[in-house]
């Protein structure tokens, strides 16, 4: 519990309603949406730049450890507290406004507290949006600070292609406040600060502020299932469309026949959309385009029909079936892949990331250790084929040790064995630590602490190396 | 002139051929593209990585201070030896291996020493290629370490952009060796050191291996050159074609009447494409797709066609007119700009960045203040419009106090008026260093001295601020 006069000084610092320590009102901030909850010395909610600066500057002064915090969508346990107790949570929620949109030059000006949801309603009326698409609705200061991909990233990239300036306050004794570029699409005239907050996850400061560049929306969308001949066969058919859908193919998400098979089972919503049973793997594919359509045009439904019809009949037999239809049928099924797999029990998610020649390899080589040492798992992956990532999720058995040697064995392989990312677009945080402390080699864990140092004492959520003292 | 024991034991480094004495020999080295050569102490050409390592660990060992160089095409004198003949020149020409190319994967690894033009001849015959598309033929090296953009950025964005993966050399006394990244598209389960090597231009580390995205080559191209209504009119045309023609968007260059007719008089392989005399303001646009044309499909000069037609009759008179024509010819015109210029008479540039909503009203307050205190210069400005990216050229006296006058004029119009970057895609070097002094922030300045500290002495070519020691 924080001591009275530290709530005494915070109070002041961020008026009455910014100060939470009433366990019921707190609990929202100390659960993450994943893994399990922690607990807060206090909440404390500034409304302004100002206050963060201030608040930090105390927490500094008087060693008072915070864990910065958005939305709390992460799925990485980088924005709430450990079990301690003795951690505050610095949530940036009330920091709503600016929300200033610039559509000539298509950009965007937030507080580090607007939610993607908000900024897409505020988008909408000019034909913009920021077409980071994910399940949660994250704030944008959450979504830099993580560095969120989606299901659009092979289209649309990262935050960090979008973050064109951030605002950021330092975790120092005098709560610094940094700009750090205001929206210039190229800038080379100073190094690259900004690109750290992006993507850091809180070691480096704390983002109040944010300038992202939007784009026009689609204005024509054609979606089908695809099901390929096997998983080898997943690589050529996106190099496939790739080539002859160019940049209009904004999606290529792959789906196992586990994890399709639980959210039909599971999912009241939804229905099976294979006539002839669930498929061993198969593919949703969208294009868009941001014009309306044109007189003398090919429609995008029939270009995909087209494209789908050539690899269909192409000797090599790589896409064996296509499924067309309403583009919200088509993501019904991929959307509804989360709740079935957690309504079919308990999971044990990675968010891995590959070279994307290595992702039909490791899943070979996986199934086969899964078989062997992990039968009472079910593997029920699916990702985002096009960038290598993989929800690469299992089902079964809850004890933890058998847990604990199932996240060994799929890290291990994955990491060790080809070089993957044991955190693809989930960003760092105490969730994955363990694994940072492992795999992250120790000569970039020591200069990442190094660099983090020379800003300040950071977030008490990620630790980057031995070096540094906290 | 380097001491003998030192030239002894770099040439024992380097082996013979690697180290360059003679002052005949070092002078392409000690020229840069643009501005005064310098002089240098001597020339390394290490051909590894481990050559590297041992000369730059030596280097700082002893206190020789360098200036890494890939092929010297920079236009910031960030890669060659100011003039008191004290510095070494690290030239990374020799490192051209490895040159790796995963197709599947969409990716290649190459040496820092390989050239722009070898990658894309190597590529080639897969389809591919990296689309930075710039008038030199630089190192990829040289790539990175200056976050080159190009005419095509609005579609393809910078090197930051496509590179996954980094090999560096620390500028410490033992040479340290990182290797940042293996080529994964998505990984946050690491901070962005990587980041600060892009663009850092030597002040993190020299970088001695990249691994780059690739994308597939066009296989149909269209082009036009645009007349807007006036220097307004250009962002409401590229807002209509950036809906219109969707990521088939791949070029929207502005040209001054000034320019064009410079590059018309004295380029002679160039004839005039505008039948009624040079306009004010014209617009290079290009439209690309990657498949090749499909049956049924409207050709993409007909939709380019199509697109500036239905601009050429709206009631506002964006447009006023459009030409069409061979891609090449079209490109042409864009090409010899420079050539133009130079033959035209000295030419003081400047590489500025704006957010694009300011181009017009930038421009326009910039030839009021030239037309009352610089009547004595021509304004021949060009740009790539999408991105807020202007070529700011003049051609006038050479007079060093009055192109003095003239360069404070217009970067503090530009930077203290407009927030625009004094160097938008050419990196940082001496050239800009006054600039770089008087515009960055201070604040701003002291962190990234301090975060280069971190990693060793940096480039000779480079001062991040005043806190570092060099």
């Amino acid at each position: 519990m924080l001591d009275q006069v530290h709530q005494d000084a915070l109070a002041a610092l961020v008026g009455p309603g910014g100060l939470i320590l009433d366990p019921a009102d707190r609990a929202a901030y100390e659960t993450p949406a994943r893994y399990a909850g922690g607990a807060a010395a206090a909440v404390v909610r500034p409304a302004t730049t100002a206050q963060v600066s201030a608040v930090v500057g105390y927490c500094v002064r008087y060693g008072l450890r915070f864990v910065p915090q958005g939305a709390n969508t992460g799925l990485a346990e980088g924005s709430t507290p450990d079990a301690s107790g003795t951690h505050l949570v610095l949530s940036l929620d009330r920091l709503a406004a600016p929300l200033e949109i610039d559509v000539a030059d298509r950009t965007a000006t937030v507080g580090a507290g607007v939610r993607l949801s908000a900024l897409n309603a505020a988008l909408e009326p000019h034909g913009l949006f920021l077409p980071i698409d994910l399940g949660a609705d994250p704030t944008l200061g959450g979504m830099a600070a993580t560095n969120t991909g989606g299901a659009r990233f092979l289209r649309y990239g990262d935050m960090r292609r979008h973050v064109l300036g951030l605002e950021v306050v330092l975790a120092d004794a005098a709560g610094t406040t940094l700009q750090l570029s205001h929206g210039l699409r190229k800038d080379n005239a100073a190094v690259a600060l900004r690109q750290l907050f992006v993507g850091g996850c809180g070691a480096f400061g704390i983002i109040t502020q944010v300038t992202v560049e939007v784009h026009h929306r689609p204005r024509q969308t054609a979606a089908a299932l695809l099901v390929p001949r096997d998983i080898e066969a997943v690589l050529p058919l996106l190099q496939a469309f790739e080539v002859q859908a160019g940049s209009t193919l904004t999606a290529f998400e792959g789906l196992s026949k586990a994890a399709m098979t639980r959210a039909i089972d599971h999912v009241p919503s939804l229905s099976n959309p294979f006539a002839g049973g669930v498929p061993d793997y198969a593919v949703l594919v969208e294009l868009t385009r941001t014009w309306a359509p044109r007189e003398g045009e090919v429609s995008l439904d029939e270009v995909l029909q087209q494209i789908a019809g050539d690899l269909l009949e192409r000797d090599e037999g790589l896409l064996v079936d296509a499924l067309f239809g309403p583009v919200e049928k088509m993501w019904a099924l991929r959307h509804s892949l989360s709740e079935g797999l957690r309504a079919s029990g308990p999971v044990v998610g990675f968010d891995l990331s590959f070279r994307r020649r290595d992702l039909a390899r490791f899943r070979r080589e996986a199934v086969l250790m899964l078989e062997a040492d992990f039968p009472d798992y079910a593997l029920c992956d699916f990702g985002h084929v096009a960038d290598g990532g993989v929800h690469f999720n299992l089902v079964g058995p809850v004890e933890p040790g058998r847990r604990a040697a199932l996240r060994e064995a799929v890290l291990t392989l994955a990491v060790d064995g080809f070089g993957a990312s044991f955190s693809g677009e989930h960003g760092l945080g105490r969730a994955f630590q363990d694994a940072y402390d492992r795999f992250t080699p120790r000569l970039v864990q020591d200069y990442s602490a190094a660099v983090a140092a020379v800003f300040g004492t950071g977030s008490a959520a990620v630790r980057l190396g031995p070096a540094r003292g906290n």
